[in-house]
């Protein structure tokens, strides 16, 4: 069946639509090129529309209208995403939620808003209550909330909060589905849990309730190590270090630092480093920790200086950004590596080969390395052999080359979600070929 | 040499002395009893004279007297402790610093404050601030902190910031020397560690910068459970949870509720439970593990309200407290068990001789079960015999039942310590035989 899509534009006036095609096309993808194998399967994708709703009623009437013509949804934040989370494969709609911003309310220690609010919006907000987000990505500029909790796992705040998964950290959703009659359904807690990194293949989220965290005067602080080894053992022990207020333990092997471009002038060489968000009090514990080591710190500085450089933006998969914008032929992975003695052992093995860049985050109580190391691509074949080499050592690698929920971190999906997605989308048209399980 | 304590109460002269032989009694004291071992060794210790400083200029001057006659000198806060920590063992003075307890500031996140103030009063300041203390004892309504910094080691508030030795968990103190030529010096950071549990031995602690925890809506829950293991391992959880914001993971064996003389209203039955404080946000997150585990929420409280029985008065020693109430033949253990298995191994084992009383608390990053156990004691040699099959089986006693530094919690005295007495007290006066190398 052939969808006349002038009849849907029609029908779903007045919302905002985009027909211009060059728009289709920038609306229709995200940071997919990051990875090679993605750039290839994905560049030419695009939707048939883009829809800007506005208000409730709007993503309401958006989705009778897909489902009365079975047309094809991809729900879209800010594109931030890396594996194409928001890339329509078989055209149709690309939902973009940007204009659904509004912040509910938000009161000590929660706050309610619309998807599609920015998160670095709400968190300028929340500030002037004395809260933050408890993670954000590093495109936390521009990114929105809602396409964080559907495409994202975690980031600046990981060390101290885990992952955007775990329980607590995500308290209630609205939902709209895409059944015979689409409805708006709630979810809390745990049940939360089916919309979680699903990339919206199942039910349109619009609303979200989130828990805050206390708000701190952040200081960004580079400290360079004499090596590695000492870098990524300083990184762990900052991380276990219960008494110092951290929200961001990034280190960098110094083969990474020419990718700096703006941190430059602050490095006198290219040296293992650690870029770090610590509360200004505690600044003298850091220092402390940093002589231990053998470190030095060559820079810092109060966030609250808006001249400054923001640090956050070199971290996370912001390093890859910036390795790119020097040299495109840069990929990368995504590892949990569990030990520093894991990360010690691919370090060696691999040499330049695989840029080391270790993020801290906490996964079920512990502090843990994570990999988002830098690759200098050459052919499929040995990307997948590097994967391979870390898989049959015991790292667990969430492959960002694939679009596939099933192929990347998540492995398989739960049978809650799979479940879910039967009821809130029976016909299946929510950012499809992403799920395979569907099938 | 004699002593002519008419001549030393001239001397110090107008500063506050007690000389009523009941009433020093009462202030060469603490809660040592809690040990039949120390109630033995301790119960007719002490002192000469009990001093009251107001201001730093008296405490200088007792320690300029102290040092003029050798007077040992004995430092107390409120006597909250449980190993003897403040009595003098040779007579002399006992310095009683509740008096010292002007609060010198508080800033966002620091506050510095004297030695002897309650840190129930101060708590009380800082909350107004949105600031509460990291880490408190059960005996928070009485206890002093410098107190807390000289004999304790961590409570509530563990979970999150560790142990009070820790890096980061004391900004900086202000000590008084027995030298020659008593002088005041300060101490920041790592340095504080020479004075950190020392019982008072090394230097006069007369202020302290120490860094605060945000406040949060505490809210008070009691929950049960079909076995004790269900709660251990439930304890463990939520301990490990970072996306739920708690102070207190009190777990309890339904032997020690028959104890709980005033929480039994809300207990059914005596069974295994957990004692928990919560952010009240938290608490739908927290139903959601208390079900997993086949809890029951029995008791939730809102802590502002201040008719309510106060749940941490049951965790800590002051469960000890509780059952000793009770049946004076009690004591307890002190225990870092490390992992639960270790737990589950002797609560069998043990069964009733042995009522499993744990508390979860970070150390080096990780959330471990550490045990305040209760004992009903026989003899001394029983006692010892299941101290030893602790230290068998793996499990680390931080005994308890001795006065003497070295053989309580710290094993061994750091040699930093050790120096930094022969520099502030070359005479030995500090609360003689307390610890044991400097023989």
């Amino acid at each position: 069946m052939t969808i006349d899509y002038q009849l849907i534009i029609e029908e779903l006036k007045p919302i905002k639509i985009i027909q211009e095609a060059e728009k289709i096309k920038q609306l229709s993808l995200d940071y997919y090129y990051f990875s090679p194998i993605l750039e290839k399967q994905l560049g030419e994708k695009k939707a048939d529309l883009v829809v800007i709703p506005n208000t409730e009623e709007d993503v309401l009437k958006v989705a009778q209208i897909c489902v009365k013509y079975k047309i094809p949804l991809t729900v879209r934040g800010a594109g931030t995403g890396n594996y194409g989370q928001c890339i329509p494969l078989n055209g149709g709609i690309v939902l973009d939620m940007s204009e659904m911003k509004k912040i509910k309310w938000i009161k000590s220690g929660v706050a309610c808003v619309e998807a599609g609010i920015k998160i670095s919006v709400l968190e300028k907000e929340t500030k002037k209550h004395g809260w933050e987000l408890r993670m954000i990505p590093s495109t936390y500029k521009i990114a929105t909330l809602g396409g964080f909790f559907g495409g994202g796992s975690g980031g600046i705040g990981s060390i101290n909060y885990g992952q955007l998964k775990d329980r607590g950290n995500l308290y209630r959703v609205k939902v709209i589905t895409l059944e015979d009659e689409p409805k708006i359904i709630e979810l809390k807690g745990d049940e939360t849990r089916q919309i979680n990194h699903a990339y919206g293949t199942n039910g349109i989220i619009t609303e979200l309730e989130i828990p805050l965290a206390p708000s701190y005067n952040w200081l960004d602080v580079i400290v360079t190590f004499p090596d590695f080894i000492k870098a990524l053992k300083f990184g762990q022990e900052l991380a276990d270090s219960d008494g110092i207020v951290k929200k961001l333990v990034s280190i960098q092997a110094k083969s990474i630092v020419k990718y700096f471009s703006s941190l430059k002038p602050y490095f006198e060489k290219e040296q293992d480093c650690a870029l770090l968000s610590v509360d200004e009090n505690s600044l003298f514990s850091l220092q402390e920790l940093v002589k231990q080591y053998d470190g030095e710190i060559i820079y810092q500085q109060n966030l609250s200086n808006i001249n400054h450089v923001n640090l956050i933006e070199f971290t996370w998969n912001h390093t890859t950004f910036h390795a790119r914008n020097i040299d495109p032929t840069i990929t990368y992975l995504q590892t949990f590596f569990f030990t520093i003695e894991k990360v010690e052992q691919m370090y060696k093995y691999f040499g330049d080969e695989v840029m080391m860049h270790i993020e801290f985050l906490r996964v079920a109580g512990k502090a843990i390395p994570a990999g988002l190391q830098l690759v200098k691509f050459s052919t499929e074949e040995r990307l997948n052999e590097i994967i391979k080499y870390h898989e049959d050592n015991g790292a667990f690698i969430a492959n960002p080359h694939t679009y596939i929920l099933e192929d990347g971190g998540r492995k398989s999906i739960e049978p809650e979600q799979l479940n879910f997605k039967k009821k809130v989308d029976p016909y299946g048209l929510m950012n499809q070929g992403k799920m395979r399980s569907w099938k």
